[in-house]
């Protein structure tokens, strides 16, 4: 059996319970039997850690509401994703308001029977701090993992208010746990204001290759996918997607936008080079959709992101 | 078996993808198992009908997403809904955009399976035309049904654009079809310009009881609620309920809205006043997010609406 | 030739050009033949006087838009008004951005047009300082005006910012211009807070009569008429309708509004009964359509007002 | 010396940083002399606390902002406020993200001050949970207090998502504390469903009258402010305000609006009828921009909430 | 006689009632006398053809909202388009909620006597498929058209829903029809998740030249303008642009948005590149306000569309 | 003393009163001692000189609001810029709504005492009338200014609506008083339709160099920026930045926006490179919150424009 969604021309897009893409809905709460799934996208409604404006813990609602428009053969990559990648939704972890450390337990023991069924996560935040909780549950198994990180923000400081888990400080604490590999950690798109100097040169006095969008220009296309492939390696890599890597004006719907980075183009031309990678287990975070369009545009992106991502799973199949 | 919502004191409500007060779904084109269900809440998505502003195709979205502030108990009522009326989402008829008469088809084939099995609908809308469609499958077990229609239009008008089919047009094909009995259909909460003098008296000359919110508020709470059970009596009867009746300022996201109505507190009185009407099914239309406030004001009133019906059925059933 | 609306049965409401009930234009700069008018609607987009939120100046246009849900009859009034009263839209004044002394002239020069040819103006603002363009243009012709002046604020101070003209101040300049006569004056729905305790006394201090909106609910229905009536006797008499009259809940898309006022039913009920004044002039002012909600609640409400002015004048004829 | 708002017939009432009113900024944080101060307007901006939609960390900047309306004397009670009353905007507390209790200590170490120096605290929230550290913070000084509650919500629920502390649960907590006196415990408003029949007797069983608005209404509105006097008695009392009370349609900005409540008229009467009670703290709660309309209408209501508090404080002076 | 839009400079841009660039007012229903009639602007409201959200009825009010940013003069074009090119808003075609069939019919009989009278008509949606009426009319005059065909969707599948006109569907009838011919159409901006590998040949199998947007990115701007050229030849060609053409980013307000795609500063280039096409018609399609931003950019960006198509008809006249 | 603002990683970015990056507030108005400071950011509430849509007058409220985002450090340009450069918040200038000249006056009055004391000063619109008020009086001190003037519109009109004044002929006045040099004076962004071909030539026959954003294209990023060094020179020079003068995709909440422009990243570039141009005053101008999306990009836009303002002051000092 392959779990796909419902077919667009006959059931309009518009119709039903919004699961994503119209994915059959195998709540992670109920026991699914998921021997048959090979990979599974589920929410982390979650916005308990974010600095500036919240609105996250409804980014995987916006997200399943825009995802009406994916289809099932991804043109780009030359590729059916539906009717050959298993797919579900396997609903949103139980987060707790006001508890971020709970929340991370939570949402971890959430994914856990996934990785164990061998079903890729695609995890939909949530502000980014949810991560953490899915590198936790994939090291159990794959010991540190390697990292393609897309943001504006580094997210390595140490205490946020003086409290150590928040979503600008989760990858210092992934780094400490040992569930990432700081010489298989790449990030790019780094842009906007920091407080210091120092923050410049926080990531590689921690090991970490930081590039901002500028030096990612500044590359070029080809090398800087080379760049990523060469840090990351051949072995078990996640994919964690921050909305705001994308340019403010074409990604407004999200807690601490910045202004001057890549378009939606260039973004998904980067993306799709990334698919001979290692990854076992994805993210698309920080969609906030009070702040989104009317039209719904950055739920439509990380929709089209989440698309991507198991566009990547089927090439692998091919 | 009862088909009840996720407790939301351990699941906070907004988490998981949106069914109706978090219901299990139970889709109506994979033929479910009916035996143990008692109600039945299922969305039209439909706007071709729509003589000014569209929008209520997503009604059943908007609807749902707000839904999440519903719990189980009516304190009004007294009395305890799920966990009493065994209730599902049936998911979304799928219409035809484009094509209403195919669309009203589709929808009453898709209730048809409700009615042969005991199970009250209860229908979310889409424009008021897809009323007609749940009357004809009603009617076709019951006979011609009484009809209590709150309303700030009398949706009786002959042609629209010289086409039989409209959101302003379906209560004449219904009176014309037999499906509803002129003597046991009465509407209230009319208001707003008319075409001609001639339209004051088209009710009337119809045989169907027509009361503008001005006569409501003349005739005074009690005596109005009294009209309304003389007018439709024991026999089995339906309950449409237009959110234009209320006042544009407390739902303003409908797709002709009119102002100097009932308020939400006038409205919801006269609603849990009805409740020993033998009603045999429901809906709630002309919901359109788009036209909605950023709160959703109008969409959680409609899911309030649902939860009244719900709560007429437990009534009954004490 | 009665000049009327397109009939919305057979050209659906949402189509054409947006003229106010989409009536045909006549614009008062090209000269028009005025000879069979009877009313004529008309905007003054300016927002310059406004002293809090601006965009009144885009009022004509959201009233318009939203004036396709007016249709040609009355039924609160029993009176036919289009077909019956030929009634055009007289297009808008050349407002001057900036120059607030400019605009107001210009404005009156664009009515005047109108008054010598016994045409009823009713105007639609823009912030209510262009009330004292209309007032001194009509004055010319019938003197000293009465006034029935529906709003939240008294709009007498002496100054605003150190200057004579402004939306706050309009008032004390029509008196002083004697364009108004003080004991023909009376204002109600006054509420909100004030600069001091002789805020309090000025109206009376000028020889007005100003009713909170607390003592309007405390007068009740019938004696506050008939304060109305008493007060402005049967000599030509202006009205205007600030929408910030209406509780802020109800009309939110306006620069100054004040919560805690009467409802859209309360307010339609007031104004319907005034039907026997001798009104020789009509407006509805400060409707800012970008404060409006999306579902332009405050847009329609005053496009009722004005089909409830233009339905005085049907009822005069009869 | 007297603090009070910059005068808004000389300063565009639109212009400066947006303090409460345009009223001084004397920080909590940098040790403000507070020997002149008779009453300070303060912010708690945190949502960590909400169970269904965010946003309220941005309630104070909504509150400030739309408080540009906000004059000084307030003529439904006859009472010069603003140079009468030496306000101050004290700014905000500190919260931290993610972390309730620490957010709760960080707010009531940031009130102490006030409480030490014999100023009445006027707190702006932020989800209802913040209202715990301010009770916490007075009731050291006071001991446990009377406690006048405006909401459509008990907040008296034992744990959510099995945790001590959220915006639904913070009562109970201030009941165990023993900073709450239940016999002096009055709330109002109440509505909307419930979870099961227990819920209902709630109040009751702990020992707190709970008034749901259907029966506000029933009792009528001498009768109602009777039953609060008297339950409050003389003694110290708070009076916190969850802009929920208010009708979902009129206050629509709130993370868990419900609907079928009072207008704001019905709400600013009883508001104003209770000013005689010996209240020490103030605070409103639970306005989230985010969900408001364009217009502001639920930040404008509450900042006239923090003006009728305000009044109160100046009715006792004369 | 030249029909042109009114002096900006002595009429402010956002007075009187909103035609194309404030464009005298011909109603196509009036019979007007269009022998001095160069190009007409005209709307075709209608969304019942759209397959996931729709709102393009109110596509003809919003860009003409907009359009009062347009002036006379196209700097970039170098050429005096007002002035130059007699042209007038030709009001509404007369559409039919609900029906798809008749609606066609209704734009087709519009269209006619523009075509009659050697007027160009440049129609605004309206979802995509009325673009079928257009191309029937102007077939009959000019047999099987070219087209160039601005698009994120090919619009060429075969049945929609077992129906066969929407949206998605109407350039196969229009193939079928042999009203546009195969080997004089290209397609170009192509993009977003199909259906299956086989919707990646569908326009090849029916002798389309269909270009992604990638490809036209891999071909440089002045291949693919070639390409256009060569493709469509001397004869007369329809141009249709359909504003999903554009990144979602850019243009979002939309039914059903592509991210990914071309920007504004790109589309316009290519537009303007296309003048020395021999272009009978034109269209800009799909723009849906209620999914705009509130700064109106979507509708800005047709209505500068529009202002380009006029731009090619004066630039033929040098 | 150093001003600068409160430490973001102990205060969260949403808490306390807004302004200019929670810098310290100095009220212009209050003779507040500015020995010590380096730079002034402060606001021009005024939108009466708009010629499409209005809201400017709520600019610096929308930028202060955004600018929480903003940091110390800014690394595109590898400097500190808070703790380094003393900068202040010297709050707004108060405008006269409905009086154009009045208000310049009191602008240029307002920002004399910071030019005495040798403070940078940086100004929020307001439309861009309010540029005139500051080279007025930066002129009296420094004669005759360079001018950098980035925009889509040329604002050298010689009258609007017959007037002198107005956001698209300031730029005329101020040639025409000397206070800019037209040989030292360069615009860059230029688009969008005009009014005739004289138009296009204005900018030369004045004296002025004037860049189209196509122009600025063809030239590439390096001849673009040195001619624009070339041309200011050495002396004395103004920056003003339009916010139109970026893409209106990406900067929409503006009152008269352009498609087709600059992205945000190339605008930053641009900006960037002309740190080592002698300023001695910058703006940012016709921002206009109503307009802006929901995630307020415009606003956060306009906050990034101001820190790299002050960023080319402290590389100054570097």
């Amino acid at each position: 059996m392959i779990y796909q969604p419902w077919n667009a021309l006959e059931a309009p897009r518009f119709t039903g319970p919004r699961t994503y893409a119209r994915l059959p809905y195998l709540s992670g709460y109920q026991n699914p039997d998921l021997s048959e799934v090979e990979a599974a996208v589920f929410g982390m409604p979650w916005d308990g850690g974010a600095s500036f404006r919240g609105g996250a813990r409804l980014g995987p609602e916006g997200i399943r509401s825009a995802s009406g428009m994916i289809r099932t053969y991804n043109p780009a990559q030359r590729v059916q994703v539906f009717g050959n990648i298993s797919t579900i939704d396997y609903g949103d972890a139980l987060t707790v308001p006001g508890y971020i450390e709970d929340t991370l337990l939570r949402i971890e023991e959430f994914i856990v029977p996934l990785i164990e069924a061998k079903v890729v996560p695609i995890g939909m935040g949530g502000d980014h701090s949810v991560t953490l909780a899915e590198l936790r549950a994939l090291a159990k198994r794959y010991g540190p993992l390697g990292l393609v990180h897309f943001d504006a923000h580094t997210d390595l400081n140490d205490l946020y208010n003086n409290k150590p888990y928040s979503h600008g400080t989760f990858l210092r604490r992934a780094l400490e746990e040992n569930i990432i590999a700081a010489d298989r950690f790449i990030q790019l798109g780094i842009r906007g204001p920091l407080y210091s100097e120092e923050d410049v040169h926080l990531p590689a006095s921690l090991g970490v290759e930081s590039l901002s969008w500028l030096t990612c220009v500044e590359l070029g296309f080809h090398a800087l996918i080379e760049r990523i492939y060469e840090r990351v390696g051949d072995r078990p890599t996640f994919l964690t997607f921050d909305i705001d890597f994308v340019d403010a004006g074409a990604c407004p719907g999200t807690g601490t936008p910045e202004v001057a980075g890549p378009t939606a183009f260039e973004t998904m031309r980067i993306l799709r080079a990334l698919s001979r990678i290692n990854f076992i287990g994805f993210d698309v975070v920080e969609v906030a959709p009070v702040y989104d369009e009317p039209g719904q545009v950055t739920s439509l992106f990380a929709a089209n992101i989440v698309f991507e991502m198991l566009s990547m799973l089927a090439l692998r199949k091919l």
